[in-house]
């Protein structure tokens, strides 16, 4: 690695330089989604930042492995999420879609798959099904179960936490406590153990038995059943990336219990903490409130690119979303709002109008005259960049740019060929390759002849004041703005623009 | 159903009206690539003739569930797939490219994926992964061996034929018969006796036993191994449609042994043939030949659409493609070269002209003055499509309207209201819904500003001529033509074509 990435280390509070367990590779799992539903804005963010640190470890060198899970078993965290008849999520809303539980997991799969391609987001490695490693996950049961922290209970087995936490500390990554839970939980302790099936109220099911009317379920050394929602990651992390990998990531919202129970799993069956850095993304709220569904606040990805959600005042761009998303750091807050929408679309459009002016209409001169400090600037661009992924820092050292190429469009300032390259090589790497930005309009107006229709009526515009036919050439001006096209005359020739 | 569909059943060698085991729903299953390499023009044709198929249910009101599998753990026909370090394919590709299976299966899997959308092939309902159904496999070889139609020998189990036959009939899909393939195994039988531990040559597989070297292994009551290739498909077919369903789909490479040994799988595990209709697509060759790997004649689909393999002249738009395998009936051999792609192109462009000629440049009149036969032609589209997917006169009918529409755009006929409308109609769903031919120029001018400027261009040359400027008139359409777009005069105004 060229140069020193810090990411910030939930586990130990505090940015830490990355250091990769094997040279040149490194390891990077994700809690994916529950498809049960079609995803919403907060799917958006941790898949993005783990893009961010994909790209930037290429970039270096490296060879990832990235791993993002698919969960279709459902999403047991407690006994909550049964209801009476004994479903789980999933189960239950295939019935009442009258699908295939596996039909309903591949629908809003393939939603998620494309809204998030849509972003820009690479594909990972490895996109593990939890449905798809039911043996790995009885075997890792067993292991437990073998060290005695693990307990069975009527066709179910759950995680014995205070066994655990007799040879191990329960609560290393949330930093809570046990007495306290133990404390907390007293009363309803007491309640619950006529009515539970669990030592306390806080262990967590590894396996829960299935009745005959639950459609998703398989064989087990206990009895058919399927797993709990914890296993799944560490079952399938431990598979992909081995006992103890690189990079753990995932919403703060699963910090605990999903993580703090992945962390207790392999711990028991492995012997070893599973993970050298674990990170965290902050939540997306909306207008100053957080998304739920109790809330009614919700807002669906695909709803956003379309406009068809009455908290919406217009459709937006994939890109502009990306670029919203970009414009926090991924462990702040970030708050989403039509203008903060509208915000980011004229933020994007700048950089993107900036990247067009660059590539497009720029030209180098014999001698360089202006006022960039080349070194400077791209230092601050990696430092931010490996900073703990501080995008905001990099889109601002990005708008620089902007400045620069306007005081060369309009003349001011004049670049060398080298260092015309210089500027071009390190705003694609880090607008494109880094941020993964990506011009949508360049890409349409190759596709079509507009390019060399205008270059035509730019021309007979040009004839027409030559001629001194000014009513022409106000005619083609005015019948262009009428279409939101902008003709823009400078020295070199006249380009336009469409708002 | 509204139409009466007729199928050819490989097993029964006819034509057979379909009829579904449940009314108004059908379950559709298709053989899937093996994901350890790219596609190459062969996987098209099956996923794209069951493309048709859905697309005409779903016309026709029925529910569909349409699953797809894909072969994730090698591809274990027989035993000479296994090499001498025990490996299968995909472990041995891993190795290879020095990656984890499951790596190399998605991303062989994304590739695919990839190449079958932008074929206009609508996904699967369900895409089961065969690692993702190791216990189903399992459970189904308790079952076989419990009938006494399975062995297991030293960590493997072997499907007994000698033994199933004495109940059942092998062959009964491909007209084989046991007793010619005992006295054609004769000689080899005596040779393998010692070596093999197999009883017959011709048993296959259902579990392999796996040394500690072999990457993808699973536990199973006869010791670590992993399952052979015929099982998956049966597991799977039978886990989400049922132990009889109604249509099951593959190349015709795959009838014997593959279909051969699902039917014997299934018939000894659930006691009952699995499939109503065994459908069969035949092959693609290549300038006369085989496609095959020794030949070095293959194209992969992606090679195809860059035109980058030695063997295209140039490269093909995927609906060329498209057309391409329409033109032909899906149990005909189909011949590539790049004439006949080259003449699929200049067939797809006509449709596509004939469509934008229909859509966009017609209008309607007082009176109908023409001598189409909309009843004639509506029923003979219908018959065309029912009687086992007739595509080649599926085109031949929607090429009859090429002409008609010319007529109409010359001016010698005319379609009042109704019949214009029942014509649009009838042509995008032949063409649009049910063959599933995609405008792609559309798309892209819709995306730019290109029909705008045409529009200012246009004008300015209509005004130009209006006050004698010939000149200017003239400057208009050749520079145009310059660029590849000609201006077409009609009585309606002026239209233009981009060649």
């Amino acid at each position: 690695m060229k140069h020193n990435l810090k990411l910030y280390n939930s586990i130990n509070k505090r940015l830490e330089p990355f250091r990769p367990i094997q040279a040149d590779f490194v390891g990077i799992y994700l809690c994916g989604p529950t498809v049960y539903s079609s995803p919403h804005l907060g799917h958006t963010r941790g898949a993005l930042t783990v893009d961010l640190l994909v790209r930037w470890f290429k970039y270096e060198g490296l060879k990832v492995r990235y791993v993002r899970n698919i969960t279709d078993v459902g999403h047991l965290t407690n006994d909550a999420d049964i209801d009476a008849s004994g479903e789980d999520k999933l189960s239950k809303k295939a019935n009442l879609e009258k699908l295939e539980p596996m039909e309903i997991a591949q629908k809003y799969y393939n939603e998620y798959d494309q809204a998030i391609s849509k972003l820009g987001i690479l594909k990972p490695d490895i996109e593990p099904l939890a449905s798809g490693h039911i043996i790995e996950q009885i075997e890792m049961i067993k292991k437990i179960i073998s060290e005695g922290m693990a307990y069975q209970k009527n066709g179910s087995v759950y995680f014995d936490i205070e066994a655990y936490n007799k040879k191990y500390n329960y609560g290393v990554l949330s930093g809570r406590k046990l007495e306290d839970m133990i404390a907390g939980a007293g009363e309803e302790r007491r309640t619950l153990e006529r009515q539970d099936e669990k030592k306390n109220s806080f262990d967590f099911a590894l396996w829960k038995k299935a009745d005959k009317s639950h459609i998703m379920q398989w064989p087990s050394p206990w009895g058919n059943g399927f797993p709990g929602w914890h296993l799944e990651c560490s079952a399938m992390s431990k598979k992909y990336l081995g006992e103890r990998f690189d990079i753990h990531f995932g919403g703060m919202d699963l910090l605990f219990p999903h993580h703090e129970c992945e962390i207790a799993q392999c711990q028991a069956a492995h012997k070893q903490h599973p993970v050298n850095y674990w990170l965290h993304n902050n939540m997306i709220t909306i207008n100053g409130k957080k998304m739920a569904r109790s809330l009614n606040n919700g807002i669906l990805v695909n709803e956003l690119y379309k406009g068809n959600n009455a908290l919406l005042e217009k459709p937006f761009d994939p890109m502009v979303l990306r670029f919203f998303l970009l414009q926090a750091h991924y462990r702040s807050t970030i708050d989403f709002s039509n203008e903060a929408l509208k915000a980011a679309e004229k933020g994007y459009d700048r950089l993107v109008k900036t990247y067009n002016l660059l590539i497009h209409e720029t030209q180098s001169a014999e001698n360089s005259v202006h006022k960039i400090n080349f070194e400077e600037w791209e230092k601050n661009l990696f430092d931010a960049f490996a900073e703990d992924l501080n995008t905001p820092m990099v889109l601002a050292l990005l708008f620089e740019a902007a400045k620069w190429i306007n005081q060369i469009i309009i003349g001011k300032w004049q670049l060398n060929e080298t260092d015309l390259e210089r500027l071009k090589k390190i705003f694609i790497l880090f607008f494109g390759e880094l941020l993964g930005l990506q011009v949508k309009e360049l890409e349409q107006i190759k596709n079509s002849k507009e390019k060399e229709i205008m270059g035509i009526l730019i021309e007979i515009r040009k004839n027409a004041k030559e001629h001194k036919n000014y009513a022409l050439a106000d005619e083609i001006r005015t019948e262009l703005e009428q279409e939101g096209i902008k003709l823009i005359d400078t020295k070199s020739g006249t380009s336009y623009e469409i708002s």
